[in-house]
């Protein structure tokens, strides 16, 4: 039976060879989620997703998740939550509720401690020391407080045909305290349904949000196109129509599988993500825009990888 | 030159007709759901908005609110937000951010503090006695907590052919810290393009979320269906969906509003609401779901609104 994972960024990569396995062995999609993005979650060297991921411009680790199952549509999300090891499993357990699925801010980290999840200090030292070069850069350099903003979103199948989607992010580097974006946003950051298939988003929330772009790729989907042509149909074409009505496009890039175990990919930047199914082990590529709203995608090169896993250890002053 | 507006419940009537005023002179129409909108905001005996609405569990007065501009996609949102008087206001100040557009928790309250809107008390003795009765209620005969959830969300058409949305409301009745709805997400309680039109949503935001009604709305209108055409298509299979799926279904209701001045209205639950446009003077009508997957929609008639007056009125003890 068809079983398969797809994740934005590289760092996605660890987390769906461990759930895929499971996948292999008859595991639940639901579980391969939660497994796989709790890797990445606990990865102190990933510095836009929880444990090391850069603070707040108050200097609070401030993150958002988000859990939905494709077989029901229940979700379960937060946003602002603080404190909390493991966003993504706050999430899934909020996802069994049919009130009050959805908490944010202080309240969200009350439910978290209150329920027993594992509270941890998320700024480690070495995201304290980035904010704080950062700082300094900003303000030496004039730059934009807010280049980079990767968040880990994932769609699992497995191989009774169960399907699921969650996201966890510490959001918009330097973003201002309470500050949200797509992520925990159904439509928006994530959307699946186990009869078609599933999308997620990574990029500038604040545009994301403007086009739905991770419902309208399952509804395309839905009409019989494979994720790729759904992928380059929802995504291209809002591009445009943001530039034109709002001015300019933010960097955004949505994966996307279907229940057949294929994915697609859309992106206006430079973008990796990992992805196998039954017959592909998992492994990373490379997605860029290319000509006529296409994407042009490639196995990624070992000098990227060996480049990406020094840069991300590099020593911080 | 065409205008228009529609809002959920029969609490939007006052705001429309004051904001409508405007948009005959030629006012703007996202000038218009912010006028029409705090007028909802401002009334205190409206209990599921802003003052006057019920506190959260712990006995807070929490609110969301979310403004779009269907001419750019601009978006602000607040979730979670409390002591200040005009959420929408927030929001819509918010929207003129590329980054950071949508704050919740602590954070969001800081932001309209640190930008000098006007802070308030949000709660006032009558919804703490109605907040205390409730509470007792629940106790002794063992009710639903969550019984009742009520946002104004809105849609306008300006004679420029703009377009705009807006939402606010302080959420599910006796809802856990932090809980959100759909109300401040994008695609689930609005969606707005000025070169299609918009949609808007009241009812459990837990289950709106699963189902980006909003955003399927706008789509559906923009492939050539007339907006009542749009909201019956939109709503009604996904409620089925949702039985079959989920297991059961929240009560909501959308309402919609084409950039022709049409508009359409759908739900699965006796519900009310105002509309109007160049042609007919705002009124209050009332929808409920008809045979066939339609909505069998009236004018209201005098005594419901007579009692509807006498009881968000009436004494509490």
């Amino acid at each position: 039976m068809t079983y398969a994972m797809i994740g934005t960024w590289r760092m996605a990569f660890e987390g769906i060879q461990k759930a895929m396995a499971d996948l292999k062995n008859g595991g639940q999609s639901t579980d391969a989620i939660e497994t796989a993005i709790k890797k990445v979650e606990d990865y102190p060297f990933f510095k836009s997703v929880s444990y090391g991921g850069l603070p707040n411009a108050q200097g609070l680790v401030e993150m958002d998740a988000a859990f939905m199952d494709g077989n029901t549509f229940a979700i379960g999300a937060v946003a602002g939550i603080s404190d909390v090891k493991n966003p993504i499993s706050v999430a899934r357990q909020l996802s069994d509720d049919h009130f009050n699925s959805f908490l944010v801010g202080a309240g969200a980290s009350q439910y978290a401690m209150f329920n027993g999840f594992e509270s941890r200090n998320m700024l480690t030292e070495r995201a304290h020391k980035i904010w704080m070069q950062r700082i300094k850069e900003i303000n030496e350099k004039n730059l934009s407080p807010y280049d980079g903003h990767d968040t880990v979103g994932m769609v699992s199948l497995d191989q009774a045909a169960g399907m699921a989607a969650g996201t966890s992010t510490s959001g918009l580097f330097m973003k201002k305290p309470g500050r949200t974006g797509d992520s925990a946003l159904s439509g928006s950051g994530f959307y699946v349904d186990s009869e078609i298939g599933g999308a997620t988003a990574t990029g500038l929330g604040e545009d994301l949000m403007k086009g739905c772009l991770s419902y309208e790729i399952v509804r395309l989907m839905g009409t019989g196109l494979s994720p790729q042509a759904a992928c380059d149909q929802a995504v291209y074409p809002f591009v445009e129509k943001l530039k034109k009505r709002y001015g300019k496009a933010g960097e955004f890039s949505l994966v996307a599988l279907n229940n057949q175990g294929e994915w697609g990919v859309a992106t206006n930047v430079e973008f990796t993500f990992a992805a196998g199914n039954q017959d592909a082990a998992p492994q990373i590529f490379m997605a860029n825009p290319g000509p006529s709203q296409t994407t042009v995608i490639e196995p990624i090169s070992a000098e990227w990888l060996e480049a990406y896993a020094k840069r991300i250890k590099a020593p911080v002053e």
